[in-house]
């Protein structure tokens, strides 16, 4: 299955009912400071925090549907730095499915305990040293589980892209014609969706994604027309953003619909994290405000424009945020 | 006029395009953990980060129609400890209309300056020394100005109660039956309009104010079954909700609508205003998270119900938000 709008489509109405549908947000006082009209998709509103849950309920209900009879046991394995991961296992809780969570030891607290809490298994790996996707491909196949991809999967991109379907949706409404849609991206799932779900419903839309400063390899390559990793030495605080290098799923629809990447180093990531406290009354994790950052450092220049911003996720734990909130970035 | 659910569908009509449809966010870990279902209404996301802005725009734009040619000059004067102040500021900027607007000294910042910056005028007092209901008195008929009543008016009782038509049409949708709903009172306008609302779309629902400890006068006249004032001497970091006495139309409605009224002290809301952040991502100050610190702190026992919970509003400086993060309540 290739991802299609048919295939976001199909994925909204699967989610309608089981997702939030997120507002989509705006500040005068910014768009007056910024010369622009700045659209804000709340997703740190949606159920566990982040996006992850519309590609993590899309995906795992397929599974459920597809499963012969009996095989529901063996339940999913993927790798994820916190965000997918409580996605996932808020899914699985929800459909009856055990699922095992691959994590990073130095992931933030408050992801770990609230996968755990939604009944997860979590077994950490260390990210410099050891290769997730061969860990959750063994232990898939140790216990006959399917494996979950983060962001290389079709129902995956299809899921995330139900956020871009319905802001395109909550634009047109509001009587907002978009120039442009900046969002997170650190697979590519999230942007790929959305890319879709634009070329379709708003097709003059410039989409582009934005990466933290060192992890910048979908601008990268991007730029080369061909997947290029992550160059190693690279240091952020945005913990969800950290993949080593586009997907092939996800960089096929990128390459061919993004204008462009764009990347933001920590210091504007933490103004934007200010920004979205003090203008929109959210808390909005360091990697979920790389695309309000994108807007506020002028790495894209908002000036008569129409711009639609995805914030998400919004797990942060308490001191991280209050140290972010006092004009630091870690 | 007296306030109506007529009245606070004709206020949602006005409404619609200019306030937000806020979301009703529920998390399955803090139900689980007080072992119910527990809606939280995020009026933080409203324009201009609280409820205020529905019952201010509800009365202002009918000052507009009802004003004689010529006379939109006077324009329009209000009291208000910040979140009022910021929602006339909205509306009147909104409407062309010009606003002055008479705030405490000790107001947050971050109020007194979004105030400003939507165009009013702010006029500063003593909220222990001075009268401001008969500063504004002379200020509005200094002016030619008319003096909008932060909650004792029909128009912002019906502007406010379109955020309990909202939350009970939402709450049907998700197919909850709502047992409770719990609100902030200051003045007692929003938990007016919502106990109205509720009156006539889910009849069934128990409706209960809660206040902050030593600024209950809205409980204390509930039980005596007449307005009494504050008590001197209390103090609670909760700043929009320290009105000094229920209004009187406010009251002679919540006299024959509310099943009670509830009060949570500072810790107990520091404490929420942390879960407000952990479980929903939502930035809310003291006086906004009362009514979700009246379940967390067994004010109000939520076991085997559903709960519906008004959460506005949003205004706080980041340095107070973090010394609450951090477990301080001042």
């Amino acid at each position: 299955m290739t991802p299609t709008i048919g295939g976001i489509r199909e994925a909204a109405a699967r989610l309608a009912g089981k997702a939030v549908p997120t507002p989509l947000l705006e500040s005068p006082l910014l768009n007056r400071a910024l010369g622009g009209r700045i659209l804000v998709k709340a997703e740190t509103l949606q159920r566990t925090g982040s996006f992850k849950f519309r590609g993590a309920y899309n995906c795992l209900s397929r599974i459920e549907d597809e499963a012969p009879a009996g095989n529901k046991g063996g339940g999913v394995v993927t790798y994820s730095s916190g965000n997918h991961a409580q996605g996932v296992a808020a899914a699985a809780a929800l459909l009856g499915l055990p699922a095992a969570i691959i994590m990073p030891t130095d992931a933030p607290r408050i992801k770990i305990d609230n996968t755990r809490a939604l009944g997860a298994e979590v077994i950490f790996y260390d990210r410099w040293t050891e290769n997730r996707e061969a860990l959750a491909e063994k232990l898939a196949s140790e216990r006959g589980a399917t494996l979950v991809q983060p962001y290389d999967d079709p129902y995956i991109i299809t899921g995330q892209g139900t956020a871009g379907l319905e802001l395109a949706g909550q634009a047109a409404e509001m009587g907002a014609r978009l120039d442009a849609l900046l969002a997170p991206c650190g697979g590519g799932g999230l942007i790929a969706g959305c890319a879709l779900a634009l070329e379709a419903e708003s097709p003059a839309t410039e989409i582009y994604s934005v990466e933290p400063q060192g992890f910048d390899d979908t601008a990268r390559s991007l730029a080369a027309g061909k997947r290029l990793a992550v160059e190693p030495g690279g240091h952020s605080f945005c913990d969800a953003l950290l993949a080593p290098m586009p997907g092939e799923l996800t960089f096929a629809i990128n390459s061919r619909l993004l204008a462009g990447g764009l990347a933001v180093d920590d210091r504007a990531v933490a103004r934007a994290m200010n920004v979205a406290f003090e203008s929109f009354k959210l808390v909005v994790e360091p990697g979920g405000a790389v695309a309000l950052a994108a807007c506020l450092s002028g790495a894209f220049d908002c000036r008569g424009k129409t711009v639609a911003v995805i914030c998400s996720g919004g797990n942060i734990d308490a001191a991280t945020f209050a140290t972010a909130l006092q004009g630091q970035s870690d």
